[in-house]
């Protein structure tokens, strides 16, 4: 064995701790593997005296994380501090100056920074480590970076956030609504206090952009992803999707077509029995389709000290073995600025619900503006419970352009027996 | 760009073609990932004249493939021959004794001569890449081997041949026997003309020794498989299996217990709903379970041309960036040979099929037996269609050892009313 490899960890909240957890258990058989040994030298975070289930006895202390990046027996910086901005950014960018590469689960920093700091670290001749920044221990920056380099990429798509996933399934097996799902994950620790980037669907969106970085070959692009979260997905939608074979996903999507780079972070129905239906609760999925390996699928947990520490050993291993390569796969000027498709152009086939008032000929009004629109109806459910007052109409369409179905839902949501902005949920993972 | 790094390759069927055309295709984006460019400068095949699809004309033959080893233009060898001994085997110490690292699609040469090989690359510098060996498209060697580095494995399973999928989906969904659907999967395409090494699960387990070594970091240890294939899958328990909301899968199970490694590729049920149930056709997936990041699920397509070339892409630009790690990510002096574990000691549950004689008392006898044996059933179905006849009695069992069960099994069998040997299937994964 050679030089030991030296690890600085700035930020000790759970995953750090992780980290130290898996180092103590598992660090020989990480050095053997990695061809290195691997030693935790110093740590920093804002209480020396919280307990964190782990002794930080044989471990320097800093105050001040960029104190911990100067030490000159700190080889490489994980960083678990988090947040886009702030001291997290000034870390990285502090530790590549000084020639130290960094490991990160920080998905705001790189969706928000990745190129510039993919050139810093490039321009120090270093690199920076993620896999704990996407969909927690499941290996999909290697698979994508690495596994699949022979493909050219078609689509990545998958379940990025546990949270969301957990309170769809949950939403989903007990008919309650998403205010009451939330208020309970968040008693169970399944959701945070101010749970707004994951039900907001801007955590997904932020793994996304490095998942598209990854698979298109260009920077991370987090402005161009069109985000909506599941505040809005009703238990009555869950219900009838699941009438019609249907499961609702907060998905991901990242796809390049002819207009451009097409990303989204949606609710979306999937096909109940096709891999990714199947992922349910906690549990993350990411599915890669490439010209020649075709369809990849990926999956395991997304979140918790465990998977995502093991993430961070990975690419600890990685960096000892100096196989890590570089942020984007591709050195920083090969990588090319993809122009966001825009959404309008998209092609699929989609779910609408309407409200209508229940009285005779409100679906041939429906129909025909439909037919006017060129989008046709594939299935469709009207229930008459209530003369006079509102019911559900339910239909899912053909393939049709997002436009159309946008232009067309506007012309009904203007007939008067239409009596709230209808409901358009995308079926489908293009 | 530094000095390319040339590629010869031995073996020219659908894979050899395969790769050929993934370097033509994607070999620019290739080169681009590994930072090196990837060309290939010649090729060897028995039959110079056969159409395979792809041009030959600008790469230098050769009819003996270890003459190609020799030329000084080859700085890697892409081994796509096939067989566990012979020529494959010879072309690959030739290699390695040269100094020059190999790629191989050959999970019987290293199931069988894994330490050995890996020895010799050890000696002479190099390494042996074989993420298209298991599991095809599927990138789960560089999973286990660097995406789960940080954890030691508890068991890693799965779907590992493409063929007894398919044959086992299609008498499911048709309720047709499995010679009928042999035949018509060999007509298709997706059987060999010679099964044997499919359906009797021999290619499975050459697999699934390598997963295994890959996981627990041991040499390769085949012989220490309990095979059985196919063949013995009844319509009839297949039927019952979905009754009891069970699939059953081929599967490769490698597993550390307290009483060695357990390895076996055996038709099992799974409950259905379960991720590895869903697999479905030609797909393969293999699961992980790891003590810190829990279960990872990997699935894809195991074979056919696109898949595996891909995966030998991948294994390509490894070896450019200089990135590929020990055969079995150990050096194989830190191999630990692991007892193989008895199957008697296994605990689970199981699916028992009896076929007895249509008459009172039957199932007081077989009932009784199973308490003396503290065999505990779950379930149980039991059909009078035509009294003082055959028919099935089916039972499912609390987890119990395997011992126990085969005890109990030979006195049932002793029952005059019990018509045929018992057939039983292990329940679960583990």
């Amino acid at each position: 064995m050679t030089k030991a490899l030296r690890i600085g960890i700035a930020g000790l909240g759970t995953v750090g701790a992780g980290v130290i957890q898996i180092l103590r258990q598992n660090g020989e058989l990480l050095s053997a593997r990695a061809g290195k040994e691997v030693v935790i030298t110093a740590v920093s975070a804002r209480d020396r005296n919280r307990d964190r289930g782990v002794s930080l006895d044989d471990l320097r202390w800093y105050d001040d994380p960029t104190a911990l990046v100067a030490d000159p027996d700190v080889d490489a910086v994980v960083e678990l501090i988090g947040g886009s901005d702030g001291i997290a950014l000034e870390l990285t960018r502090a530790a590549l100056v000084a020639g130290k590469p960094v490991i990160t689960a920080n998905k705001a920093l790189l969706a928000h920074h990745g190129a510039e700091l993919a050139r810093l670290a490039e321009a120090n001749g270093v690199t920076i480590g993620y896999e704990a920044a996407v969909a927690g221990g499941i290996p999909i920056v290697k698979a994508l970076r690495e596994g699949l380099a022979g493909n050219r990429i078609i689509s990545v798509y998958g379940i990025l956030n546990g949270t969301c996933n957990y309170i769809l399934t949950t939403m989903r097996e007990t008919g309650r609504d998403f205010q009451d799902v939330l208020a309970e994950a968040q008693e169970l620790g399944y959701a945070e206090a101010d749970p707004t980037f994951d039900i907001d669907g801007i955590d997904s969106a932020h793994k996304l952009a490095l998942l598209a970085a990854l698979a298109f070959g260009c920077p991370p692009d987090f402005d161009a992803v069109n985000i909506e979260g599941i505040r809005h997905v009703s238990a009555l939608d869950i219900a009838f999707a699941t009438e019609m074979g249907l499961r609702i996903k907060l998905l991901g999507v990242a796809r390049k077509t002819e207009f451009g780079l097409e990303q989204w972070v949606q609710p979306a129905m999937v096909k109940i029995g096709t891999p990714i239906s199947q992922i349910e609760g906690v549990f993350n999925a990411v599915v890669a389709d490439g010209d020649q390996v075709d369809t990849t699928l990926h999956s395991g947990r997304g979140a918790g000290a465990g998977p995502t520490a093991s993430a961070v050993a990975a690419d600890i291993a990685d960096l000892a073995r100096e196989a890590l390569p570089p942020v984007f796969t591709l050195p920083v000027d090969q990588l090319t600025r993809i122009p966001p498709a825009h959404m309008g152009r998209h092609q699929g086939a989609y779910y609408i619900r309407l409200m209508v008032v229940d009285r005779p000929g409100v679906l041939a009004d429906v129909s025909a503006l439909m037919r006017d629109h060129n989008v046709s109806i594939e299935s469709l459910i009207q229930r008459a419970r209530n003369p006079g007052e509102a019911v559900p109409i339910v239909l899912t369409t053909h393939e049709t352009t997002e436009a159309d179905m946008i232009d067309v839902l506007a012309r009904i949501r203007a007939l008067d027996s239409v009596l709230e902005p209808p409901r358009m949920i995308r079926i489908g993972t293009l």
